[in-house]
């Protein structure tokens, strides 16, 4: 091989060649330094802390100044436009919607009011405006423990740590309103040195406990559906944790599914509440998402609850979790797309028809229902006795109780279309197991025909059929709303000023 | 530029450039003509007809020896060891498995014998087989029309060529015993002339044309399903096409799914046979496989039922459709995993997921049908007079066609297994209002408790329930099958030597 110098010497073409090449290679190699220092300096813009702060900070706006993406979509759950065929994000009345519900849930404060959810960003809001939890004013105690409050706000994981998980269950909904102002946010699901997803919430802790696991193990890609799962799950207050106390229980030590959960009632013997019509004791589902979830072809292949409801996101150079956490139906192309390679268009009717069956089945069970409360009450009036009613009362726990599990998870019908049919099913062959056995008991009685049936055909007559004073009721809480939660508010933005936070 | 002698003179290494490229280049080209040589020589072997037939030609293996690897995977379909959780190619005694449906199918011929089904090869040794048939000899008639042999063979095109199609339908069952001896086969889909898909059948284009579409418009992806469509689909025998005929019709004039079908039925007051115990005016599904399969989400993602039931096969460098067809549970790799990339197991474990929920709520169903049967049975003997039962008797009709509806498309659970659900739970609810319905009926009549059930646990219990003389019908069948088939196979044999094919 001659030395290259003489080869150019021979053939200049080849010097000129190398030339050029260098020149090629180095510019490209200037391109890759160029970007990579840029996204070195765009991370260390993104995150440097622009403030110090606790764990328990409660307050999101403080968060959100070292992760202003993540804060503003987070904030956007204020928004109450979306509306798809059959949910939504507007809060509207579901009681107007479907007077029915007045009447399967008399007796207890559902029956008063019940709206569609709305985004996390009310999750005070809208406790403060429910007359689900009464007035308390004047010394008055609410209708509802301070358990309530656990879902609501990053100011929960702050009072527990101040004061202890069992105290602050403890009391009287009113107890808290000067402590629990700020809505769901940042310090709930969040570890505030690493930004890691934290459980703050013990009920969850304490059930994968009793089943033997540890939720410490779970993996990042679970954790992103068990934040959500501390509070979007079943839950009941159990009595018999803490003396005197209402203590967030989840009912899944026998199993997760509707029936697992219901044996476990029935075996521990709870009551939410005695039906003011049928004298049933009757259990109230909550809201059952990770459980139906959990079992749905979804979570088989491995998607979490973010996945879909908070997808990730690009603007400009930067990819991160939308936390404008809300339907998929309104974000086709970032959830459903990622995976489904099909128009937005298909992807949304294919949703809606499973909706629609479930909705024609879950509507036509609501309808038994009603006429079997009305049926017991009729019971009732022509002198049964509770040793002929016992059996039947048991009935329509459990057939309401397959009906509210399948209706109060709101994605139910998508999440598992087919276990929610299912419990249907089932809820509709023990409502009509009640009725047949009513039908008897009635004929017994001495009247041997149809019970003649109310009109319950809007909200108000339903109201008024289960003895419902209203106009007090909303009297009372415009009062409150006017006069104790601006006292609250105060209170708390006092105290909120006293808490240090470092800038830098 | 210089010319290309010179170029080499000066350096000849250019010169031995050019000439190894060439023979690389030329090298790979020669590769290439070889491969195109080969494939058309195979191509020619594997297409070149070994015998020319007629399209009428009912033997399969005449049209094998063109096809033999269509021909041979066909012939598969005999193998009878295939057993999933839930069914099968074994032909196991389903009223064993179940003695319900003894009592649903009462005083029709369904209750005498009911087995899953076996491949398309034993299409018409199962229907000699059956006692559904009859066994008609010494002149006696079979129970059946003509009609019953539609679906069964490829000497029913020609038959429906040679005579006429409402021809071929008039009179009873043995009529074309000697005409009808080839299995389900190549002649019933495919033209002789191109191998294309082709609908042998009138019934699936008189449907079409009454909806207004035209069938040979479809697609060849359409087609392949249709060509399944032809027999897999709910159908009936009107009276009203030809007189004295029973016409081999689809019901699908005012829409496909299970509703629909039932309305049209009452409109037309179509009555399949009237129940032995409750005297209810039943309806019979036949196998709505099309039906529900063609609204569930593979249909609506574009799969044909060959994909699945009938998927491409290599076999050294030859592609084709197998033709053993049966379920894609047994064979997954080359059904579900084209498109799903997950482990056999979990994918099996996906489809039995969603038949144990159907199970589940199609036994409940099945139970209270039975119950309602026997209660209303009760209530004749108590002396219901018609008025009072006729309502009743509708609420068992329109409750018993949705239990058979998704109980006799054997895919249903999972082709569809929400609509699936849906159904049943339409029935449950029609089920135990016509229960609630007869209680109050019984309740006047003096019986105001729950009516005695017979023990019916196993077949022969309920069996003898119903009053089946089984014994006879047992014995008959043999006699017929000992004495009458061999006659039929006889006679099909001498006329079929007669036949004129061309080999090559």
């Amino acid at each position: 091989m001659q030395p290259i110098s003489e080869i150019i010497k021979k053939k200049p073409w080849i010097g000129w060649l190398l030339f050029f090449a260098t020149v090629i290679v180095v510019f490209i190699l200037g391109l890759f330094a160029s970007t990579i220092v840029e996204r070195r300096a765009e991370s260390v813009f993104v995150y440097t802390p622009q403030v110090e702060h606790s764990q328990f900070e409660p307050r999101n706006n403080v968060w959100g100044e070292n992760f202003p993406r993540q804060y503003q979509s987070y904030m956007q759950t204020a928004d109450t436009t979306f509306e798809s065929k059959h949910l939504g994000s507007t809060g509207k009345d579901a009681l107007e919607d479907n007077p029915d519900m007045v009447i399967l849930w008399s007796g207890y404060a559902f029956s008063r009011d019940y709206n569609q959810p709305r985004g996390h960003y009310y999750a005070i809001e809208d406790l403060y405006n429910t007359l689900r939890v009464g007035a308390p004013m004047d010394g008055n105690k609410s209708i509802q423990p301070n358990t309530c409050w656990t879902c609501k706000s990053p100011d929960v994981p702050r009072l527990m740590e101040e004061h202890g998980v069992a105290e602050f269950y403890a009391g009287t909904w009113e107890m808290w309103g000067e402590e629990v102002v700020n809505h769901v946010g940042c310090a709930d699901c969040h570890e505030a040195e690493t930004m890691n997803l934290r459980i703050s919430r013990p009920a969850l802790v304490e059930a994968f406990d009793r089943m033997g696991k540890d939720i410490n193990s779970a993996s990042h890609q679970e954790m992103r559906s068990l934040v959500c799962a501390q509070c979007h799950v079943e839950y009941y207050f159990s009595k018999d944790v803490v003396d005197g106390v209402d203590y967030l229980t989840f009912p899944w030590d026998m199993g997760k599914n509707v029936d697992d959960i219901a044996e476990y009632f029935d075996k521990i013997e709870f009551t939410d509440w005695i039906h003011g019509l049928s004298r049933a004791p009757m259990l109230k589902a909550q809201h059952p998402d990770y459980e139906v979830f959990s079992t749905g072809i979804h979570a088989e292949r491995g998607v979490a609850c973010a996945d879909c409801h908070m997808p990730y996101k690009s603007e400009g150079g930067m990819k991160y979790t939308n936390h404008h956490i809300r339907s998929p139906l309104a974000n086709v192309s970032s959830s459903c797309q990622v995976c489904h390679r099909e128009e937005t268009d298909d992807l949304v009717k294919n949703v809606y028809d499973r909706q629609d069956k479930i909705y024609e089945i879950r509507t036509k069970l609501e309808n038994l229902l009603v006429k079997t409360h009305i049926e017991a009450e009729f019971a009732w009036e022509m002198g049964a006795t509770e040793k002929e009613m016992d059996d039947i009362l048991m009935d329509i726990r459990h057939a309401q109780w397959r009906w509210d599990f399948a209706a109060a998870g709101h994605g139910n019908s998508f999440h598992n279309p087919l276990e929610t049919s299912r419990m249907i099913s089932n809820g509709i062959e023990l409502a009509q197991e009640a009725r047949l056995k009513l039908s008897r008991l009635l004929a017994s009685k001495g009247h041997n025909e149809p019970v003649p049936m109310p009109d319950i055909s809007t909200k108000e007559k339903a109201q008024d059929y289960i003895g419902l004073d209203m106009s007090t009721l909303n009297a009372e809480k415009e009062q409150f709303l006017n006069t104790v939660v601006p006292k609250w508010l105060e209170a708390a933005k006092e105290r909120e000023a006293t808490y240090k936070t470092t800038r830098k």
